[in-house]
């Protein structure tokens, strides 16, 4: 296998854009990563995005968006694992490169929410559909159960979920791509309205439009278009159970435990290891559930790390410095990849206010449903 | 790179199969591959499906999948490039293998259509949504386009086309896994209903619900899972204008021409090299403008391939031997992993009374849309 690194890259703003149309926002963000590595061709794309059949009416990203860009001709394919699908397609453009099928890959998430779609009843088809879409169930109520099951073993409270959003609202406030740029109280979250129960809705990620764009070579060649590459050590993936119902225990995220195993295990590296991670928190409960399966902190600590500012900018183990889905938005094709530009830009030291001293090596997590699929990522500054 | 095998295929029959659900057959086809292999368990898991979102409620197929297979854990993703999302599957699944990343890569194809969705408006989000299908094109009439530009440029007739859907279905009357097991005389053919003019009823393929698997890993490995082996020995992926009024030539595939030139690179072959060839006829207008496309005949020479049965069993090439997406069916998703199995059969010499007698080489074409993607494969026996 072939080092691989990522050399540049391009997100449009996250946020209800109903100027844009889905191709425009992935447009804008390829545009910026080929213009940022001076490129003006690549040999692949791959093209995360979850439901653009059921929200606007349109499969076949893959030509579509080559054709857009100019670049009718290429190999293009889309990749889908619900919201992990910016992950996913990461790992592909990982494994194109790695393999040597392909020298310059541009790897894109792209998603448009706010076009009419019933978006809830679009999202709860990345769950089962016969044993709980079917029911009635959608993902508000899957990780309220989740959070009852983690406050019920481990003790933690709503006030633990509120520091999430909170340390998100601040970290977002910073970021000019956020979709929420302004900080909350711990009193604004607890008194929002109540979603789900235990979940209220300064809980709950948003709705939102917007796409991210990296560029991918090999690491020998990365120098001819950056002068900070930035190399991808490790891609882990897994699957866990799809129901809720079939988990041992539903407040492990087991398939985040697996892919995480894995990617530390490529990589030859620990938890310890890392110095800024951007994790999935689809809702605040999953931050927590996913600190504690990435090993930043023991199982039923995760609560614990947010509270006393271990993932906070300036703790031990700085977590969803972009704001997190949280108040950065969560267009959810285009997450994956917009983890991996904060990291990237974490590890190059342009990540402004927002910065991580001495950031050396950072970890992308992104995930899909209700922690049914993930996908871990581990970059290193070369 | 390591070379890369197949060891191994499974596949559902064709049709209105309403007993079965979407998981249902994914799991006969991948069970039937694993277990012509004898394993119990693979590293990695591609699905390829076009919609089913929209079919029938259930993205984020990959963990579902994997978890109905009780493989919960291994990495699994779902590929999508409309009718082409087999072939797409399959070259991820090559370059898992190819690169490294996995050792044992299940590939599957999966779609169900027949669940009550409104198919023909669920397959037209793979044209341009904005400028075709919402001026009201759907897929025969695009196709149509396509065959009044091929008829107007190199006379080919309406009896042309005909002669390709007989040649379909007295080939697929052999298949047992075919879902239209009868002949069908150039009389019927010419009679049956119009459906977009000049395409008729049984110059369209039909909608299917069906499943196809196949067992990938690395040549060196393969005499562990089989005596038989047959090489991917290339991947080439293309695309080319999403939108048909956009290209230069309408009755020109240019995404084929350039899968084909890529795949023949890669190989170092030529057409003539190739003896027996499963290709894209989604229409029947699709499988003359493909053997043109794939440089089995010059262009404008397609209809002749077929009228004078260059492309019949016993012919110079012999073409969709399975009795192609027109007799075989046509579960879109499926479809690319359906081709690779009958060139996996004839190479093996186990395709019974549709056996091609000496067949060496066999390629495999799949196709997105109106053509704006395709992947084409070619294998050899070892």
């Amino acid at each position: 296998m072939r080092d691989v690194a990522i050399v540049s890259a391009g997100m449009t703003r996250f946020g209800e854009l109903w100027e844009s149309s889905l191709r425009d926002l992935f447009v804008e963000a390829a545009v910026e990563a080929l213009a940022g590595a001076g490129a003006d061709h690549v040999d692949e794309l791959f093209v995360g995005n979850m439901s653009g059949g059921q929200f606007v009416g349109q499969e076949h990203l893959g030509p579509l968006m080559a054709d857009h860009l100019g670049m009718a001709g290429i190999p293009a394919t889309r990749v889908e694992s619900a919201c992990a699908s910016g992950g996913a397609a990461l790992r592909q453009g990982f494994a194109s490169v790695a393999s040597g099928m392909s020298d310059l890959v541009l790897v894109a998430g792209v998603e448009k929410m706010t076009d009419g779609a019933d978006v809830t009843n679009v999202l709860a088809t990345a769950a089962d559909q016969e044993t709980e879409v079917y029911h009635g169930i959608t993902f508000p109520g899957l990780y309220a159960m989740i959070a009852r099951a983690h406050m019920a073993k481990h003790g933690t409270t709503e006030e633990d979920l509120s520091w999430v959003s909170v340390k998100a609202h601040r970290l977002g406030a910073m970021n000019p791509k956020a979709q929420f740029r302004r900080e909350v109280t711990l009193a604004e979250v607890m008194a929002s309205t109540m979603v789900s129960d235990p979940l209220r809705l300064l809980h709950c990620s948003p709705v939102s439009d917007g796409a991210a764009a990296v560029l991918l070579c090999p690491l020998a060649d990365a120098k001819r278009y950056t002068d900070r590459p930035v190399k991808i050590v490790a891609s882990g993936g897994a699957t866990g159970s799809m129901a809720l119902a079939d988990r041992k225990d539903p407040a492990v995220l087991d398939a985040v435990v697996t892919a995480a195993e894995r990617a530390y295990g490529m990589a030859g590296l620990a938890p310890k290891d890392i110095q800024v991670a951007e994790v999935h928190d689809c809702f605040s409960i999953a931050e927590i559930c996913c600190v504690e399966a990435l090993g930043f902190v023991c199982e039923g600590e995760g609560a614990d790390a947010v509270r006393w500012g271990m993932t906070a900018l300036g703790g031990k183990i700085p977590v969803n410095t972009s704001g997190g889905l949280k108040s950065k938005g969560h267009p959810v094709g285009a997450t994956g990849v917009a983890q991996t530009i904060e990291i990237f830009e974490q590890l190059r030291g342009e990540a402004g206010d927002r910065q991580v001293e001495g950031a050396h090596r950072g970890l992308a997590q992104n995930m899909g449903g209700s922690g049914a699929s993930s996908v871990v990522h581990i970059f290193e500054r070369v």
